[in-house]
């Protein structure tokens, strides 16, 4: 099946600003609004699978979002995930085969007015339709194969590894 | 060379407003600004090649664009460009078989708060990287084949053909 | 009574972009979603008198919104007006006396990530609370008397008369 | 002197997000360019005294803040605050007779695309302009008394008291 499942999983790119708390806490997926804007036709389904701060997840949510990509009849899957641990879950991935996996984040809120969510967004949409079966991480501008990129804190981007 | 190479040619893409006229007008790129944004690292260039609504482009304007892709060093080339005669210009970039071409632009202006735009330019930044040799659009979060594609004005939005 | 009626009659600060005809058009009015954003809990209502670009404004549009001011059980009126005879329509309203207008609009569409709209409309909603009765203009970071003010085109900014 | 002065303090609406730590801090104030893209022609001057969330001022900020204000030849001054303490720099405020001060501040930050942050300083600008000597707070839609008003947690909203 050729339409693009995206599973959401938490991370900065729906991170919400409270107030009252004056914190952020992941709130709405914003996937939604995004693919909108951008007028997307290519049918897709969102499945909201947990709201975490990359660095919360666990073995056990990492083995349930793999189960969510194997049971998932699409062949085709975006996962928005927070950048600390998104390599992590890429390793935990690399034995689906037959798929095309994409993880992608942003270092940046969507609901800021400068963010890199929705172009990063973009990126995963088309890396998932072009590149062939595998894990792969869409950021800084960059497709990179899941095994072979780290964020690198110290310039808070990923870079090839 | 794996660098990316952006050719700015005009479009709804890049519209300002000028209240004065009470009329739009191409203005400067935008494309710079939403590539930094995205916290792009990989590599690019951008090379303004004019700034034309597409119904405007002449046979002598495709063939300056071709021109301008045939003599860069880069390989992986993405043109901003109008979404009317985008697929006009795809076929006259046809014969060019050792690039990948991305052709993106915008049904709305970069400028608005909601447009497709940065979302599309996500789209092309990944597809030049990951898709073979050959002319591709990158519209309405479709990668299309530039030779199988065309604006439906009717629904305002680009279809498999 | 003391809610806020804003009367919304079209110009620039409502203009959508339709990609079909690469032109722009007065569309649905932004007042009410730029009130919510803004998280306004001072009781309002929002009336669309008309969509016009206010060159089109003819005698007959002033005396119905010049009715519309004097009808209305509010005293706080907020006028959504575009920007090129907002001063004619000031003049129009001068007679009214005993309640408070403001006149507001914007340079560039509120659909734009940087327009002066949202800014413009919250002086417009201060003034109307704190200003007494009379005729006013709140444009490029002021609020006017609305018979001591001119666009000044060459600078495309109000400026005292 | 009917210039306008614009103290920064901090608060939400100056609040930046840190990818790497997860956080958020106050960060260089928005104020400026949120007054430029409203294309402000009304001469003004901003000055930051502190970068602090409004829970950790001190009484020997409040006194900072309200020597900055007598010190100024400005009689019309602005400050940006944040809301939860708002109303008691308000209090600290209110022996000055002379001057025209209004408080306002956020409650998402400026560089949201969905704040309050553009709106409320639009109307704190109109209030300083129109409103008479006294301690002002502008806030959720409302020109409020600085003596006669509070943050309801509740709602997360400011109502007279």
């Amino acid at each position: 099946m050729d339409d693009v499942l995206i599973l959401t999983t938490g991370g900065t790119i729906d991170k919400l600003y409270f107030d009252a708390l004056s914190t952020y806490q992941v709130g709405d997926s914003v996937v939604d609004r995004l693919l909108q804007t951008a007028r997307v036709k290519l049918p897709y389904r969102i499945s909201e699978l947990m709201r975490k701060d990359s660095l919360e997840l666990t073995d056990g949510d990492r083995a349930e979002i793999a189960a969510a990509v194997l049971d998932a009849p699409e062949r085709r899957v975006v996962i928005t995930h927070g950048t600390d641990t998104m390599t992590e879950t890429a390793q935990a991935l690399a034995g689906i085969v037959d798929k095309t996996i994409v993880l992608v984040g942003a270092l940046a809120p969507a609901r800021f007015a400068e963010s890199d969510a929705t172009f990063n967004l973009g990126m995963a949409f088309a890396a998932v339709q072009v590149a062939g079966p595998g894990v792969w991480i869409a950021m800084n501008g960059t497709v990179f194969d899941g095994s072979k990129v780290r964020k690198d804190r110290s310039v808070n981007a990923f870079v090839g590894a």
